[in-house]
């Protein structure tokens, strides 16, 4: 099957923020909808931490996207007014330079010499992709869980070529208890003796992986829909040897396939880089306080929408940014959603997000 | 240092609930207080997953107990008035039989030879010890985390023989969002190399239970604590080698000092079987309902005690238990305390905890 997937060389080399050069970097995107003859349509998206640029099917990759149901012709990101341009973020596996690349003045794979990654790096990276395109301005961007940070970044960073900004289920700094979350996550990766300190051959560290994201899982749902949909139910059959701590209740059977799909299929490395840059998100870090921070952002029209079952990227979080925002003399609508699957709402609960998010974007 | 800890060892053999018979158990104990000369003034105290029975410093072992604040003359579970028997739970390291001891009839360590464990078996080698000590009945059975689903399975067992029942920061049944947790901190175990399936030499692996109890202690308290707490901070001086991934931010100083102390005082295997017996409790199995096991229960009084930031044991499983013992005609008291430590906040927060604990008993 071909890929709708393209591929943008940066101009010249790009400084990473903390420290680092890269030499070179590639920009995986994808796009759907057509180019107004004024370049006045663009909608950037950016990503979570998994997914990569390919959002909604497309003629050349028929399969379905990570946001299949929210982009499209008549969908609430309407690929019949907006030529939607999903960016793959910097660091990712899925087709950008990451630590999963090739260093070209080594001629071996970055790994562990990668440069520190931010959120800053992700956002400066699409934007000089958009440069590179030709696409100067962006109408809206609109983020996802880290893609909110990476939204938030992008509208701090290159406040005045944004019109509309749409953080969903972001954050404008990481806490502690997701930190720690995280930090578990990167251990367990760290601690599989395949890993070997990022110098592993394939498949890598897969248990470890496995492992980390089982907890990741358990960070996007909520308790309460696992209740209403788990329960207490037993699988039916337990596998040979595991004895009682092998898989004996539903929600484990659950963890174990979606843990096994992400492991066999995402590098480790560029995990370990793109899970910390969360941490170290911070937007008091441009201009000393969250306020200073996000009142760079210029868009006028801000949409922060998020849900009460998240817990990763807590709704008040999102009250922040917004509370913020409109001290800043933003026109800022906020919605917090009663959906009941937590962070990962924005993926399958899109009967609540997508009216929010349509109405939004029709009035802008 | 001497101990005060005790130890009885049971008349006869044990038979475990689901299957397998343990042909000699000892359950180590420590009580504080008189016994009244009608042995009518016996309090017990079963635990959480963690701790032994030193619920308290005595003349023996200066040592602070793991509730000192709770226990002790004057206090809530006052030493002057009642003679308070803390067992350790079956199945611990701590000096009760389980999978760390030798099993006389092979000569070798039990290991994963031990029997399923429940949380009824370690009510049921509790009340065994007690009537090996001469001690048939309860005035009150007091138990926290684990231990109140211990006090649960206690008094649906042996309903007429407890007076009184305080189950602080418990749950009637394991819900699927905290079996995932624990089945996730298990796997961090059984997957470290050191673990040998269950076959290690000390110190055993040590790495895997470093990681499960990072997680057990983000389970354990909240995000709110920890913001207020540690917020962004970050630490002095990184450990070298360890790049981006060591240690940067407070909230994962925290975990590590924590962790490491547990990862080398706290038997693997027995880890294992006391984690898993949490997700296997379910009240429902006393008479097909929450309602009917519950309905079990004779103790006339009964106080049902947690917090509102408890999100292993959250406030509302504790609230069905009072609730349904309520509509079973016992006298109940509820108590939603607002401490911000989440589930530990019994260990933590005994400002709060103490006056309701103290009334309770005082007025049985």
């Amino acid at each position: 099957m071909s890929s709708a997937r393209k591929s943008v060389r940066l101009p010249g080399p790009f400084t990473m923020r903390i420290g680092g050069v890269l030499p070179q970097v590639d920009v995986a995107y994808e796009t759907w909808g057509r180019l107004s003859p004024r370049k006045d349509n663009v909608l950037l998206l950016v990503t979570g931490l998994s997914p990569g640029a390919h959002a909604r099917s497309a003629a050349e990759d028929l399969s379905p996207g990570w946001w299949e149901d929210m982009v499209g012709p008549g969908q609430a990101i309407d690929t019949d007014r907006f030529h939607v341009v999903c960016v793959n973020s910097l660091g990712s596996p899925h087709g950008s330079t990451g630590p999963a690349s090739v260093d070209p003045r080594t001629g071996k794979l970055y790994r562990l010499t990668f440069p520190v990654l931010t959120i800053e790096d992700i956002a400066s990276a699409a934007h000089e992709a958009l440069s590179a395109l030709g696409l100067p301005r962006v109408r809206a961007v609109v983020g996802p869980s880290m893609g909110g940070m990476t939204a938030l970044a992008y509208c701090m960073l290159f406040a005045d070529e944004v019109d509309a900004l749409v953080c969903v289920s972001g954050a404008a700094r990481a806490l502690p208890f997701a930190i720690a979350l995280r930090s578990v996550q990167r251990e367990a990766v760290r601690s599989d003796p395949d890993w070997r300190s990022g110098e592993y051959d394939p498949p890598g560290p897969v248990n470890g992986l496995r492992i980390a994201r089982k907890l990741g899982l358990i960070t996007y749902r909520s308790a309460l829909e696992w209740r209403e949909r788990f329960g207490r139910e037993r699988v039916g059959t337990r596998e040979p040897g595991e004895g009682v701590f092998g898989i004996e209740f539903e929600i484990e059977a659950y963890l174990e396939t979606n843990a096994r799909k992400f492991a066999g299929t995402f590098d480790a490395n560029c995990y370990l880089y793109l899970s910390r840059c969360m941490d170290l998100f911070d937007a008091a870090e441009h201009g000393g306080s969250v306020e200073a921070g996000l009142g760079r952002i210029q868009a006028p029209d801000v949409l922060v929408i998020g849900v009460e079952t998240d817990f990763l990227f807590p709704i008040d979080q999102q009250e922040e940014i917004a509370a913020v925002l409109r001290r800043a003399g933003r026109n800022v609508r906020f919605a917090a959603l009663p959906s009941i699957q937590g962070h990962d709402s924005f993926l399958v609960d899109t009967d609540r997000f997508s009216p929010v998010i349509a109405e939004f974007l029709s009035q802008i």
